[in-house]
This record gives C-alpha cells, sequence and structure tokens, in this order.
C-alpha cells in the first residue's frame, strides 16, 4: 500500500466486519448481500435522497441513523423495495429485526440500504435465510471488502472503490469508500449507495458536518441521467470513537486532514460513477467559470451535463458546441452571450459568443478519449463549478429499454 | 375540404402567398428556403423562445414584430444563424433589407427565422441570390404551402400541417398552421419555427392573447428532450383585417370559436411534433391529475415526460411504472406517496402507491403502440395537466451522435 495515496482497491479498515453472499436477488446468481458490521460505540452520518418518493430502506434508516450511531450496516442489490407501502417498510424493519437478533445488537443499531428493480415486493425470506451465512462469512479483510463492493452492483460494470490513508497525530488512519451507481443517477443525491468507513475517531458533530460537504463536492456534482432515486443512501462510518476512546472535532488540528481525505475519496467514488454511467463511453468534466455566482455556475453545469444533445454529440466525438450553447441559454440564470467562451476537449471552439474556427478531425481526436472535459466561461463574473457526467450511447437505451426484461 | 374538420393538408388562406427553392444550405439539396407574403394590412402576434443564448434571426424579429404588423416571413433550413455575432446579425437584417427592396415594402415589415445548426456562418450569399426564384414563385396554392412545410424540416421525418375552417357571422374563415421540430424541443417555447396562417380579421390584441394562449396550450405542453433552441418562433399572421376592413376582438360573440380553432390547430402541430420527436417510436401523453394545482400537474408531467429512463422503457414496451414514480418524486413538488396511481396503455400498475400486479405480455402488447398514455394521480387536490413527449430509442442517439458529420 502507497501511503496518504489514493487508490482503487480496498483497505481494511481497523474494527469493520464485511461479507457478502448470494441470496437470489440477481438473476445472475452472483453476490446480492452484503453486511458491514462495526465494532461497539461506531458513529455514523448518512444522508438519503431528497426525492419525495422514498423507499422502505429509507425510511427505516432515517430513523435508525437519527442518533448517529449504528453497527450494522446490511445491502440488498436486485430490489429497491420502494414503491412497496406497508408491506415494503415492514420487511426492511424484519431485516433489521432478524439482523439484530443475530448479531445481539438493538433493532436501532442496523441500517438497511436496497437498489434495484422499483415497485416489486422485497423477497424477504431469501434475505432472511442467508443471514447466518452472510454473518458467518464476516471477515476483517480488504478482500471482504471487495465482496461487498461487487454485490451491491446492479448495471454497474465495474465496483466502485476508494481508499487511502491519512496521518493525525502521528497515528495512521484509514478511509474506505465503497459505491455503486450507473443509472437514475443525479444529484440531491446522486442516485447510489455509497459507503464511507473509516477509523479516524471523529466526533458525531464533526462527522456529520464533514460528510455533508464532502458529499456536496462530489456525489452531488455528479450526473448520468438526471434521474434521482428513490433509494439514494450515503454512509460515513467510523469506527474510531470506540476503539481509541477519544473523538476528533472540528477545533482539531487534524480535522482538515481529515476531512480532505474523506472528500477524495468520495470524489474519487463519484468520478468512477460517471465514468461508469449506463452506456458511458467517457467521462465528461463540465467546468463553467466566469458566472455571477457558483450557484448560477453550477445550474449553468448541471444544465449541459444533462442536456440529451450535448451528451449524444459528445458519444459521436462531434465538438457541436452550438448545443452547449444551447444548454448554457436555456439553464434559467440571465447572462451576456457575446462575452460566453467555450473549449470542448481543450480546443477553443466559441470566443465572444461565435465560433472560433478548427480542425474538426483534431477535434474528433480530442473527444475519442476516456476523459474529455467542457469549459464554459460566462465572462461576467467569478462563480465557478465543476460537474462530472458521462456521455449518452446506444448502450444506455439498450440497458434501460431492456432493463426489466 | 370536410368543413370544420381539422386536417393534415394545407388549406390556401385568402390573401397569402407562399413559396420555397433550394438555396443549398442542406446537403441533400432539397428546398430550404421558405417565403411567405401576406397582403398589405397583414398582423401579426409572435412569441420566441426564452433562451438567453438566442440566434441572430430572433433578435431581428423580435424588433420588427413589436407593432404587431409583418408582411413577410422568410424561413431558412439548414443553418440557425445562432452564436454567429455581429455578423449573424448584420446578415439576418440583410435579408430582411433584399427581401423588403425585392418586394417593395418597408424591411421592418419582414420577419426572419432560422433553424439547423448553431454556430456556423450563414452564407448570405446563398439567400440573397435565391430571392428572385423564391419570389417569383410565390403562390396561393395549398401545394405551396405544402412546399413551406417541406422546406423547413430539418431532421424532422414528417412535415408538420394543421388546418381547419371556422365560421363567424356566416362567414368562412381558414386556419392553416406550418411547424418544423424534431430534437432540441422543450417547452419555452417548444423549440420549433411554426407559422399560423389565417384570414380571421382579429384586433391586434386580440391576436396577442388567443395565440400566447394557444401556445401555452400546445407547444408549451410538448417536449422531446427537454432542450430548449435558441431560435423558437412561432408565429400567427392574419390577413383579416386588410381583406375584410374590420376586426374581431376578445368582446365579439365569435372570438371564442377563432380562438378554439386556432388552438386545435396548434395542439395538432404540437402532438406531430412530438410524435416526430427525433428517433421516436410513439408519441406519450403524459397526464397528471389530483395535483394540489395545475402548475405542480404540469412540473411533475413535465419531469416525467423528460425523463431518460422512463423515455427508453417505453422505447422497450417496457412497463416500468417504478421510473415513473421516481421521476415524480424528484420533480420538487412535496406529495404524499401512500396516495399515488399510475396507469400506464390504459393499465393499471401502481396504487396506493404500491404494486397492483399486472400481465406482464398485456402490457408489453399496449405500450407497442403508436400513442401511449401515462396517467400519474397523485391524489391530493384538483391540479391537471398534460404533456406530449416521445420515447428515447437508438435512433435518437444515431441522429444526435451523428449529426453534424
Amino acid at each position: 500500500m502507497k501511503e496518504h495515496i489514493i487508490q482503487e482497491t480496498p483497505l481494511a479498515v481497523p474494527g469493520f466486519l464485511a461479507s457478502a453472499v448470494p441470496a437470489g436477488l440477481k438473476k445472475s446468481g452472483k453476490d446480492d448481500l452484503a453486511l458491514i458490521v462495526a465494532p461497539s460505540g461506531a458513529q455514523v452520518s448518512v444522508l438519503f435522497t431528497q426525492s419525495q418518493v422514498v423507499a422502505a430502506p429509507v425510511m427505516v434508516s432515517r430513523e435508525h441513523a437519527a442518533d448517529q450511531s449504528a453497527s450494522a450496516l446490511i445491502i440488498n442489490a436486485g430490489n429497491a423495495n420502494a414503491c412497496t407501502g406497508q408491506v415494503g417498510t415492514q420487511a426492511a424493519l424484519d431485516t433489521c429485526q432478524a439482523l439484530s437478533a443475530a448479531l445481539g445488537i438493538e433493532s436501532q443499531e442496523v441500517l438497511v440500504a436496497s437498489t434495484g428493480v422499483i415497485g416489486v415486493e422485497l423477497p424477504i425470506a431469501k434475505i432472511i435465510d442467508n443471514l447466518e451465512p452472510l454473518i458467518g462469512s464476516l471477515c476483517a479483510t480488504p478482500e471482504a471488502l471487495q465482496q461487498v463492493a461487487n454485490a451491491i452492483m446492479t448495471t454497474d460494470l465495474v465496483p466502485k472503490i476508494a481508499a487511502m490513508t491519512v496521518t493525525v497525530d502521528n497515528t495512521i488512519y484509514t478511509v474506505t469508500g465503497i459505491a455503486k451507481g450507473s443509472g437514475m443517477v443525479a444529484p440531491n443525491m446522486a442516485t447510489v449507495i455509497c459507503c464511507v468507513l473509516t477509523d479516524a475517531p471523529l466526533s458525531k458533530g464533526a462527522m456529520a458536518h464533514l460528510f455533508a460537504d464532502a458529499i456536496d463536492e462530489s456525489l452531488n456534482c455528479m450526473s448520468v441521467d438526471g434521474d434521482t432515486s428513490t433509494n439514494d443512501t450515503a454512509v460515513l462510518m467510523s469506527s474510531g470513537a470506540g476503539l481509541y476512546g477519544h473523538t476528533i472535532d472540528e477545533s482539531h488540528t487534524g480535522f482538515s486532514a481529515l476531512k480532505a481525505a474523506i472528500t477524495q475519496v468520495c470524489i474519487e467514488l463519484a468520478r468512477t460513477i460517471a465514468k461508469d454511467g449506463e452506456g458511458a463511453t467517457k467521462l465528461i468534466d463540465v467546468t463553467v467559470s466566469g458566472a455571477l455566482t457558483d450557484e448560477d455556475a453550477r445550474t449553468v453545469a448541471l444544465t449541459i451535463a444533462n442536456s440529451p444533445l450535448v451528451k449524444t454529440a459528445l458519444f459521436g466525438n462531434d465538438a457541436n458546441w452550438g448545443r452547449v450553447a444551447a444548454a448554457a441559454g436555456r439553464a434559467g440564470i440571465s447572462y451576456d452571450q457575446s462575452k460566453m467562451a467555450i473549449t470542448i476537449g481543450g480546443i477553443e471552439v466559441c470566443k465572444a459568443g461565435t465560433a472560433v474556427p478548427f480542425c474538426e478531425d483534431q477535434a474528433f481526436a480530442a473527444l475519442d478519449r476516456p476523459e474529455v472535459e467542457i469549459h464554459v466561461d460566462l465572462g461576467v463574473g467569478e462563480g465557478h463549478a465543476l460537474i462530472w457526467t458521462c456521455d449518452l450511447s446506444y448502450d444506455y437505451v439498450k440497458i434501460n429499454g431492456e432493463y426489466r426484461s
């Protein structure tokens, strides 16, 4: 392991155990039920979807996370347990109840998250029946966390993992983040399940503020298709207070290093999700500068990032900047089009609101890459924003036209 | 002609002449320059895009239409003359100047509209050089209007025409609407060029109110991809005041019949545009009822209509109502998900927020049709809205991934 360098494989985090088993929720027969168990005294900060239609596990976990204390997180893929009414809520509660009984903890100490198809009853028996092997295979190794990352995938092509270490007061702390998300991905929150584990002994208050900020700079800056989900759940779990017997709050000199590490892990996860957006062939960084405010810049960047015309043009390696300009124009903020400048893939294509001649072959080559930047400067202020997204390809249509069948 | 029944072929409108020629703006060599000339005394009401990035012809026509008086409308396809700076504005002004000189009218009497690729200089010589044959082929026949409808098409597969007659005070008036629009189509305004001709002698004030309402109920209730364009222009032209020497205002007993006819023509055009959305295989009516307000209903309906996940599911004939519920949930309005009911293609799939069992084969068949209805009832009020959209197919990606090349 390279110290303090972010990596795409998990690091074991002191105090945490993990496991995953196939419970028959995925048709493929792959692992689809994952468990993370934290040591006694673990603390959490949890953020949920902003949607008005929320899944049963979100309702249940919201209550269980209210005291910022939790000892276990159980995640299933293959079924969202959303729009399942009272039966769905009961299934989420039953899951917590059965797991807590098996682990010898309070039911309120269990968080539950689900991802998959909406509106289909969760086959609760499959989950209950598999708790024993799930608990039986709990393990403190990086491999166990890797298994969790694989198990929570749905249409994801790659598992999302980011990990690094950070030193505070001569103690090396570990941060490992795991996430899933590929379609139905938009900010507020970015339609994913995301779990960040650390042994850094953050106080509850520090965790809550830190994590809200970290998610704002990462998952909330990413959009695959603008479709916010019913199940978004991001969990930060810390074993530190219990392990080390003291906590670090925002006034501690080491706090900013911890915050930076956790934020960097979340950013890496967000970029990986955008890059693995359903059908994506490339990651697109949309940067907007020169807006009157950061908020304006963000609004314009998101409108560009979610424009089907921009996304299909980029799939075709077409530097069709008129579509970028048109998307910016409909973002709902007021500005002077004669001051707008646009670069795509590093090539200046628009200046003072009008075309800059460029070589089409060169532009094609600049766009035919795994990562492409669109930069729009509005030329009226200092507001700045960066949004990660991906292109819109035939495969997005294929994946989503045939998802349930 | 069937009296007072809407039809998809144009009716000649007393007083109006029309023509179209190939000016070399479309690579195909097809007609791409169209002209409509109104008789002396003609009045107009014109609505433009709400985008902050507007094309040169929009800027020029806004000024020329300010007095609600115009005698000619020239439209080119193949080049949007947008993001073309001062050169573009001059090109639009030069077009008006040259046309007005040739027709012997004031330059301010000319409206100009463009559609096509953004950010490329308008080859003005091609337009000026073709004014003579364009004017020379002016004709009062329905065929001439049909030619105009064909000439303004870009990625449109079918010309958009709707026409009907209406009787007021024993006089039969004619309304013929022509439009184009296929991609970059969203409300505010619905990213199209739309021209409605009538000989009904509406007063200027009546025209303005009537047309704003008609467009609100038609083009502003339609979305193909949520991408508002830089060039939206909708023109209502009336030859009546000049022809008949009197006007009809809002207090006239016949006003509502005229308004209904013009609105119906605009609705027919809007539905045709949605149905011919880029790559569309079907027209989708999204109806939302039971919202607290019509505004709320409209917000939810638009969010559903613009959801890539909903649109791809419908392309796949998949009654994946969870995506409809998820889109409704992220629309930004507050409601009780336990009261939500959804039907897709007439099949009840969700009631009280949870699944209703249905036959997948029957649902597939119900969706495998040229027109499909999604109905969401929020169960909390009387608010209602209807939005027309289309599905999202491989061909949308193909058309827009390869548009410029």
